[in-house]
């Protein structure tokens, strides 16, 4: 039954800096290369659900760009964030998630012949899924932010929204498109980045219908990872929050693609919406992100809380979190393809709140304090091994 | 009915920062004057459970510090503790606890005259009870942080400690004969300090022999509230924390009292046993607290967190919390007022673990997190209401 | 001989918090009331210099608000701006520069109708003079900060400049507008603000045919003081700068004004050019400003500043300035009055380069390290008290 | 004249981590393989002084402990603190100076027998010399931070201090007995830590008796660079600063050898006293040191400043610099190591008082500011090569 055990992971985004760094992580962790720090599945009471083996998950992914992953593995060691020599130990894992990295789709195609692509992404699922002889495949997005998408009303219906595919209208981002290949497919799609694409009412219900399980958006990595644990302590102390000020620099490509600022858009508006779900107030809560080439794989945030204390008098809280992006990213997405694999396996469908824990944006719920997606995360997972 | 309402609150420490700017703000409170930012027993779900108003307290206290407190007050509003014009409007409040206010034990008499001094509290708090046909008296300490006790056999075991003080010998701190003459008159007794006297065994027999509740200690209003809330979040996270520096600056007469060296060890023995316990591995913690006379009552901690993701790699949090000490302890102690008197209401004694929300080192558990310790309260709170 | 002393002193923005800090300050000064701090003219060698005194200032503005200097003053005690009750005692003082207080020019004044405009400044301007029988005046400009200037040809040619007011064309901005009507009434003019206005070649040289002195331009309060003072200890270690991003918070009225990305920019370009001139190399260097209503009269900027050493090695340092914009700009406002005076009283005429010190932008130098700046200005001083 | 120019170079803890980033550094700067960041001697107008090349020092040096350079170049590396690949590109300059180590004088040695000890270090100092043909010869102490020296007599005075340890008394530390075999082989002498032993007057006199030239003490790296940089720009405008606190938290041997609090007094003591000279005013300077073993070979400096501005309104500056300890040292011990050797070249004798830019205790001078000392620096460099 060894064979049942394993899942096929397929990353949109498959060249990138997370990508590599969770491929080889997951690789080096498996071989007991390195110990499973940031792994939150990997820690009890998790470790007793019966999630797949981080040494039996099959990668390939979609890509626009072409740099190979040893290529990329070696730049990130370069950068510090992979140690060194662990690429060249892991070689065969490297080649063999690089021969399954196909083109991914551009913006350009996605305009001009989203049809076209859209079964192009489809093919390449159901060959790797054939290839492989895979149950269960998760598709995961960790392609560069997109810009939000311009409204249509297709994207409210499922069959309007078919149907405007089937005339090569430009309605859908790239990331929509792949979405809609992972539920065509049978895969569980996850969204680690902000862009909407598969958040679309039209999607949703697209899952429901093909009884595949989605989670997403954007992966909480640094600042809202802090806010989300902070907040609630000035909630419980009725400390009045007047205002949190978050700065961001950050290089590397994300910043690169956040010095848009229409996807940096996207990127403010799932960060900006917890503040106010938690305290139960509105809060002066300008974010801002600012692309400093020079910080690479890097990223600090410096965030400047006024808060309001026993008859008025104002504090202060600031603080600054220093964090390598893709290696906070990856063990999240590694957590995030074994939770998705056991939704698959357990028939699930639609929307996973229950992984809010992993998300700024989590779908289908408004619970942005950390303890309790926490809770709720082990309830879930837990609850169900206990059916 | 009204006078049933009513609580006696005796203040060891009745005329310090914290003492006044909690008077002041009660009586502040309960005329409208203020918002009652920082209460946590003023928001629901505690609204609902019942408890004193903030207008039926009647404030008394010991102090060995003669400084009325009208003058304090008017200090405080210098330091932009209190606002301007505040005591001027409540002066009818400061005069009545100022009236209330007994000369209180000073450490040589309780070397050479512990039990002469005993009997004074007893018959302090005897009268103040009679004078104000009180059924419910609370006695909380706020006064400055002890030097450790040195340890002796007579802190074990109740009969013991009682022969110990009939020969006069000198094994208990201030802190203690206070605890002790709230057990002996049947008031509750609330430990604001890191003060270790109540904390003694035969202590804590006596007040379950006497049927009267137990809290402490030491007020959790800054960097450790902060530990509180961050410490479960890296746990949550599986981040591995290194090492957490925690650099605090005070001043005031705090800043001053930490300055001895013995007295601050009180202190860093109450704050470090935290993060071990949330975390559940040994982590590199040190702990120092200098005085700066000019930081007058504020105080700023910066904390210093270095921690381990994926692969190894090292990342950082910093944070500095700027904060005016009276105004964040005083709050707390309204809220611990109000719950002991709940306690006295209930008849519940000995020692009260589900206010461990309020206290750095919470007597009676070793549940740290901020949320849990949360959840702890309000259990407490509503499941009593509920019976 | 004690008339000659006094010197008139006309703020352009004579409503805002800076002026009303500036001439309440003064006054306090003047009246032993408060201490000379941040006062740089009240230091040695400055002392020996001869400047006008703080009492021998008479003030006058020029304001498109009508709030009165004493509600304005009311404001900034409220705001921790002044101390409390020194508006009350220094009364007169603020009264007698209430009376006057005259309309400023819009901007949609200037566009429309400038040279009536101009006119009216003028008059108000010999008026002032005229009413106190003043030898010296000086304006100096501390409104809002004006968007950056659209190019015209005019702004390069006296000649041209005044035909195109002749013809009311709309080629200047107000504060272009007062710095003419300071030259052509024979005031020093000095620009506190990054508006471009008296940066024009054509007002320069209006100036030198004048005779009248010229100073600018944005006073250096803070962050870019902080800048001017570590970047020459990096340069003099050898010390690489890699990245230096700055992130500004601010409130009040400047806060608002530079939420509008057009005013922003003038005050941005004013900042960005100092580091590669000190370094002697580019650096990748970008400045934000964020406005949070909420922090009022305070800006806290966070700097980071990310730097090569021996071998490569990267290290950091980061940086918060929090700082009361008002209470910094007053001080160097009152020393910029007193040496523009020492100017006017000495004959010297054009831009003064030896006052760089005060600036983010010094008209005509490249100097921007802070100890040379200081040093440019002692010996300007002090030759010509000696010569 | 080749063998003219070259310089030998004695390293007082010669196997430390400084002294080996320092050689290797050397190398890899004078092989072409890193650019000289950080040298502030390889930067015009230094460049024209004709000082000593890179690639032509020989070094050797003392050390107590016994690991080889090879290794502790391999464990640097592994820290951060050498680019990987350095060392085995330069094994034959690390093997050379490995072949110079000799041991040091232990603490023992220095009590039981110095006489002893300082004949020993005379000898190996004079081999040295010989073996290589060296004209010029620099000693420079990197070993770790001393206790303070328990005062006598002896070190007042020359012909008392000889007298005592002709008699074999403890008087010296071993920095002294090391100080006094350069002294006497015609070496100059350099102190690059805080122990006090080569300043005691005796020891100055001797170092003028024999016309050889003496520096330090303490270099000065971190939070004091930045303290003589900032506090001149404080004073510059009048701010007064209230309070400024130093928390310093460090690993390695240093953070070890500091968390003695004797020898932590002596690195306080030179760190202490600048802020009073520059400022011409006491101000409250808490500095603290904590040893935090996880931070290996960084320290991070935290530094609170509170200051008055303008109507005595607080403002306050904080900043944090991470840095790498070993990386920030070892450019200055080869700056001063080459400017030593210009002193030996012309003869100068004594204390060097224009090398104050180097160090947080400088000898001879209360010359604290960071771009007056480099005044100084310049005159004396270039001063003397046009003479």
């Amino acid at each position: 039954m060894n064979e049942d055990r394993r899942v096929g992971v397929w990353l949109v985004g498959g060249r990138g800096s997370v990508a590599t760094t969770a491929m080889t992580g997951a690789a080096a962790v498996a071989a007991g290369l390195a110990e499973p720090t940031g792994l939150v599945t990997m820690r009890p009471p998790f470790t007793d659900a019966g999630l797949v083996g981080l040494g039996d998950l099959i990668f390939g992914g979609h890509d626009v760009v072409e740099t190979p992953l040893a290529i990329r593995a070696a730049r990130l060691v370069d950068d510090g964030v992979l140690p060194v020599g662990l690429p060249g130990a892991l070689a065969g894992a490297l080649e063999a998630a690089e021969s399954e990295q196909r083109p991914g789709i551009t913006g350009r195609e996605a305009r001009i012949e989203p049809q076209a692509s859209l079964a192009r992404m489809v093919s390449d699922l159901n060959a790797f899924r054939t290839r492989h002889d895979l149950g269960r495949v998760v598709v995961l997005n960790v392609s560069s932010t997109e810009a939000p998408v311009e409204p249509h009303p297709a994207h409210e219906n499922p069959a309007a929204l078919m149907d405007a595919l089937d005339q090569n209208l430009a309605v859908l981002p790239p990331s929509a498109l792949y979405a809609l290949a992972a539920i065509e497919t049978g895969c569980a799609y996850v969204d680690f980045t902000p862009s909407v694409g598969a958040r679309l009412p039209a999607i949703e219900a697209l899952a429901e219908a093909h009884e595949v399980p989605l989670a997403g958006s954007d992966g909480k990595t640094g600042e809202t990872f802090m806010k989300s644990a902070l907040a609630p302590a000035f909630a419980a102390r009725a400390l009045k929050v007047r205002s949190w000020s978050g700065m961001n620099l950050l290089g590397g490509g994300d910043g690169a693609a956040l010095a848009d600022p229409a996807r940096a858009q996207s990127k403010l508006d799932s960060k900006g919406r917890l503040l106010e779900e938690i305290l139960g107030y509105p809060v002066e809560a300008p974010i801002y992100i600012q692309d400093v080439r020079d910080m690479g794989e890097w990223k600090t945030a410096w965030d400047h809380v006024v808060f309001e204390g026993f008859l008025g008098i104002r504090m202060k809280l600031q603080f600054t979190w220093e964090g390598c992006d893709s290696a906070l990213a990856a063990p999240l997405i590694l957590d995030l393809i074994r939770l998705a694999a056991l939704a698959l396996e357990r028939g699930e469908s639609g929307v996973l709140t229950n992984l809010a824990f992993f998300f700024k944006d989590p779908a289908g719920t408004r619970e942005h304090q950390l303890h309790r997606q926490y809770e709720m995360l082990e309830r879930w997972v837990l609850q169900k091994v206990a059916a």
